[in-house]
């Protein structure tokens, strides 16, 4: 594993400098520093499971032990752009929310001279994806659907954060509109599909399958990504910051959090008070007093029964694939998050 | 041209009200009420000029008075493309250079409750030129060249954009680095490419043609999008507000602006010190040092002779072309341009 991620990163040094000697554009000397930094800070810093597991999923499904040094890379590549979109959206997200950490560091917004110039690096990272499909697959049986689809689940992510977003604004009108339904919606949409589906559908399409015939598969993974979410809403404020690597602010922020909606459908009157008087507030005496609710509630419990029946539905969704090697993809990516700690 | 413009805009019409039912996402109402909203304030409200200037050129290029129904809502989906692409870098741009009005209205970022949301609604526009793409050109021939074409351009202006903004940097502000050659640089990246290029080459494709035997014409289209941001710089201090519908700020905001180039080419020492004291600051007063710096330097009368000699040598490189109809198609687009006052 260790020896993967090493053969991982190298990858990440070619496309880099690739990148860095586009021809499509004059590089100054100023703009190749930044933009080296820029992704040295955004993109290669993280857990890089999304991006390995192209690999990992290929690998399963060519059935070999090992890839040849081509489908290595081409698998690397994709997974690499799946870092970048991530990057993106993070650099973009961090702006939004006006959060302060992101894996251990300051946003990249408040590194010092950075600040909304952030925003465009967001959109450079965006467009590095494109050219790392075009300089690696133009001229594959695949490569069209490749664009669309990375098209179609970006456009997803950012239609999933739209509903995040406004309904927070709402929400700070009125928590009833917090409903299991909403919650459900905003984490399809805006994390499972580029976590847990794009990585499978690129391995798919490398492997020289039609994604349409495929649609069980996307199910799956998206109810994946579904409980993968909860678990980082779950994380936010019952994680140790130290082992996820950011301070949570869901509280805070008025976040439509599992637990929050959670934690109204449990209330009592007296209880949902609590809640509609301290949720969405900067004060730390606020946020204690949401905390305090949401032990007495035992969510830690709830979510623990929540991860279990999760857990059996997904077993049992996988089971009834008919491809052996689909069902070694599925697995493999439950038991990378099944009781995650970050 | 009004008939034109009105059936271009039932065109966006449709477009809004197909992306407003993607089937690629569960839109809430809310979410549609939002999109609706954010798409009428920033894509439909400019000059338009980009988008139409796909149906103008793909007419010109099939040499014929009318084009069909589909050939037109074809054309004019392209157009709307642009403007949309358009949209989103304006939007983000505004929030980047903290603007305050934009085609005399209020900055969407600035708009109450949109705030930095602002930048995830950038992501939908962008996103919504590939739905477009994907829901009217899949299946022809030249699709993927469209999906390619669109993300080279938006790639190029991303990367102009970043040696823009990296040369106005706190700390690194040094008017000795504003020279004619960055100031090219970053008009041909950030403007000219998705001004100019973008729609004549949107028409070659849906005209059948192949981009990679156009290179002339993609050098001659460059060159006029470097003397139309050079008129959108000169029109930032010298135009007027009401007619350009904005409140030009480049001074204060230390931009790499074809004035000040011009102005630190023609200085002498005591001259360069007023640019240097005064260039950069919010203050009124410095403002007005500056501006009568430009007029006592006669930038007017310069820029007049620069207007008179960029239109003489693109009128001859477009005599110089081989084909009439692109002759014509590049003659009606210097035509807009020249000696434009907004």
């Amino acid at each position: 594993m260790a020896d993967l991620k090493s053969k991982f990163l190298e990858v990440y040094s070619v496309l880099k400098s690739e990148l860095l000697n586009d021809p499509a554009f004059e590089f100054s000397e100023e703009a190749t520093n930044w933009i080296n930094k820029m992704l040295d800070y955004n993109v290669r810093g993280g857990k890089l499971n999304r991006g390995l597991s192209v690999i990992d999923s290929y690998r399963l499904l060519k059935g070999e032990e090992e890839l040849s040094e081509e489908e290595f890379f081409l698998a690397s590549a994709l997974g690499w752009c799946i870092e970048w979109l991530q990057a993106y959206f993070l650099v973009l997200d961090d702006i939004m929310d006006n959060s302060v950490t992101r894996r251990g560091h300051p946003c990249w917004f408040r590194v010092p001279k950075v600040g909304l110039i952030a925003t465009n690096d967001g959109v450079v990272l965006r467009n590095h994806t494109a050219r790392i499909l075009k300089k690696h697959f133009k001229g594959k049986p695949y490569y069209v659907d490749l664009l669309d689809l990375f098209n179609e689940v970006e456009f997803q992510t950012a239609s999933g954060q739209v509903i995040d977003l406004i309904s927070t604004l709402e929400g700070e009108k009125d928590l009833s509109k917090f409903t299991m339904s909403l919650h459900r919606r905003i984490v399809k949409y805006k994390t499972a599909y580029y976590s847990f589906y794009l990585p499978v559908a690129c391995a798919l399409l490398i492997a020289g399958e039609n994604l349409d015939s495929h649609i069980d598969v996307k199910n799956i993974l998206v109810d994946m990504g579904i409980y993968f979410q909860v678990q980082d809403d779950y994380l936010d404020c019952f994680g140790d910051p130290e082992t996820i690597g950011k301070i949570g602010t869901d509280i805070e922020d008025f976040k439509c959090s599992w637990l929050v909606v959670k934690a109204m459908e449990l209330s009592n009157e007296e209880q949902k008070k609590v809640l509609y008087e301290n949720y969405g507030k900067p004060d730390p005496e606020n946020v204690a007093k949401v905390k305090a609710l949401y032990k007495k509630l035992d969510l830690q419990g709830v979510f623990a029964e929540y991860e279990k029946k999760s857990y059996e539905k997904l077993v049992f969704s996988i089971e009834a694939h008919p491809s052996k090697a689909i069902q070694a993809v599925l697995r493999s990516f439950l038991a990378k998050i099944y009781k995650r700690q970050k």
